[in-house]
């Protein structure tokens, strides 16, 4: 019998960085008691968003900090959009290129992740921001 | 009891803009009445994609394109496709930085999207375009 | 009634490439006999990625790994995760600016593609690798 669930999470950041949530989904898919199913997670903001990474050497995630910044520079007089700060409108950028949204598979109770794989949020903004992201799954006990 | 529904919705785009398809996304959830599930957004083409953004200020829209047009110039010599318009490359590779596809969760007749985020198709061929784009829902009444 | 289905498809790679998987995920569609569902489809790594793209011209496909190839380069000695080789960390990079999952409709045993659109895994890294792809269908036969 198919069934589902959903779960709003509450992530607090502190600066631009890179925050795993893969234990906060995998107790949100224990809890469900679904076996297999699909697993859609999606963060309710424009200035920050969702990746799935290295999980492994935390330098990945100082380069692809690193990386964004170089490509989405804050200091570039030419953005329109400027009242929230010099932050805003790059994190947008940012959250353009990466996901807002991420699928996942749930099967056996696991959810599907490659060995190096985590499931993180990708804060974009200078300042400490309370982050929701909804989890929903549907599938099977 | 879970159903499905599907719908092909037509957008006509001008040129290179975003255009918000959040009203025409919630009719279709509506129309489908169902009360809980899961919404994928998938936009048929390879030279227009989808993108959740804020949908307050009309600069950062603004601000997005002129960033992506930067990121990806039309003039570059270096093209190897370039039959179909000096805009068809760039507007391929502008497709794959963004997205094709985006799935939402439906909660309580609600699509769960944040205060400030909205739907958008992102166009990015410089001639009007029809472009489709297929919404489809699995949930419960 | 709803059903669901899954599958590993492995995918051997060469080189900095695009390997259409459109052929698989349809032959997967097939298979489970589901008339109208939805499709995920996960990679399950770092450093390759999914994308739909044209499937038409294969100079599109050269152009985006040039293009790819030109916003993240392998000779900058400013990646700090250097360990696993030059071409690692612009892989990770590679594929947070692309997909690790697709979600896809099927209508009437159908995948809903455009006439132009193809499945795509991105292989981002220089050597030969063996990829897994994470296929699985929600829906009713």
């Amino acid at each position: 019998m198919f069934i589902q669930c959903f779960e709003e999470i509450i992530i607090l950041t502190n600066q631009i960085e890179l925050i795993s949530i893969t234990d906060q989904i995998k107790k949100f898919v224990k809890s469900s008691n679904i076996k297999n199913g699909i697993l859609n997670i999606s963060i309710l903001h424009t200035s920050a968003s969702l990746i799935i990474q290295e999980n492994a050497d935390v330098e990945v995630q100082k380069d692809l900090i690193y990386f964004y910044d170089k490509l989405v520079p804050m200091n570039k007089v030419s953005y329109l959009h400027r009242t929230e700060g010099k932050d805003d409108m790059p994190a947008h950028i940012k959250s353009s290129l990466t996901n807002t949204n991420l699928t996942l598979s749930v099967k056996g109770h696991k959810v599907q992740l490659g060995t190096w794989q985590g499931i993180f949020l990708f804060e974009h903004r200078l300042e400490r921001q309370k982050r929701k992201v909804f989890a929903h799954i549907i599938g099977e006990k």
